[in-house]
């Protein structure tokens, strides 16, 4: 994909740190590109289930945000986004110091855009394969947000 | 279904009060009956969106969390979950003084469970759907968790 | 819901009747109302898998169909529908004579319509759920479609 | 992944030839490694829908049957497969001559194996991604299927 313009990019990190849950999960932006994002968070026992792994709402809170994020940066002038549905598959425990999740627009549509996002628990310094998500966002009129 | 004995729902209850996440989400216990649990979390700026709605991965945490409590509700002595995967549909904006999450067994299986997922929004007093949702769980010996 | 004009239900069943598969998988229309529509198939080895069963693609393709005619019902003048994305969760294997799915429209909105399945197997009498279906139409000008 | 012994494509081969849906839909076969399967099919009226498309349910029996296909290519002995879910994200209307879908194993679990599933139609030579999918399979004991 083409370079994001730093307009783009800093309206969606905007966004993102509008969110009041953005900072209560302790969420970070590593990377916001053309048609993905990736975005992290420590682990603390705040987001964490009763086995000291990440809470699968964690995992999910991830997904949506930065497959959201992700079609953010193919929008065109006057159009806004809508989540539609997202999908969590869990492949492994999410027992780390860290969680990260990279999402990359499958296709970018002028109804619908599709995303894909890989979520990975760091530990010891090494990545792993926690969850993969699948996400579907309606691709609206800006002023249908603001009405 | 038949009724939950009340150990079980001790034991769901304590499982959920020992997640991190559960306290940090603010998130309540309405019921857990055989099959059926219903969760709830006040709004508040920490689980809301930029757009001072909340925010979807607050829907997908009550959704998470309601669907494994409510396959709970089903096992048998020696069994224990692993959630596999969950969706959520977004119906409408998720604008209120309240979010609930009604969840309930379609299938108790012997290697998966099928829950499923109501999530309402709280305003003036009416709910009002706002998302639903379809989680999987893997059925596993109990020990498999411990080891 | 309102009651389905006539003219409505013409228009579904005879798009149903226009497609190649639909005649291939010998799928029936039982039930066409606004909001809602039933259909079914007869067990045949040329819809089964290996083992006797119902394929899960026969299951698919009812879900798909019985899912989107559902939203159909649900279009205003001028409107017209794409699938966005179904997903079909597995309960019990399809064995049996007959295969029904219920589909019902969960929330027809001006961008989404979100409708929900059931399938059944019949056998013996007796229906039996088999799987449960999610799907999400975007709703879009007719034109566009023709375009 | 380890090369995949030729017995294992034999079987996985011979499983898919056994579905009587499979003929009845045209499937092909076109590679069976370690983790990764690809089918194919012709178009032609009777996998159609009715503005000349592939359609949905076709893309759907693909992808229930190539992920299915490539979870099987990781079975160690005793062990079996059910599928638990799957999830199709629609991009681009299947218009094309043919249409391939390509399944790779994303996780291979002792309980479940996730897999997904990228479809495209082929146009003048041309291959373009017209659906996306996700799919779980429950990894059971091979007995259990037999009883």
């Amino acid at each position: 994909m083409a370079e994001l313009p730093e307009l783009a990019r800093t309206l969606i990190t905007r966004e993102l740190h509008a969110q009041g849950l953005f900072a209560h999960m302790g969420c970070e932006i590593l990377e916001v590109e053309a048609g993905r994002v990736t975005l992290a968070m420590d682990f603390r026992k705040e987001v964490a289930q009763q086995h000291g792994f990440f809470h699968g709402g964690s995992v999910g809170f991830l997904i949506d945000n930065a497959t959201a994020a992700a079609a953010g940066t193919t929008l065109r002038e006057g159009q806004s986004l809508l989540t539609a549905e997202y999908k969590v598959n869990f492949v492994a425990p999410a027992l780390g110091a860290r969680l990260l999740c990279r999402a990359e627009v499958v296709k970018a549509g002028s109804t619908i855009t599709v995303v894909e996002a890989r979520c990975f628990v760091v530990k010891d310094g090494a990545e792993k394969l926690c969850a993969i998500g699948l996400a579907s966002m309606a691709v609206i009129a800006a002023r249908t947000l603001a009405s």
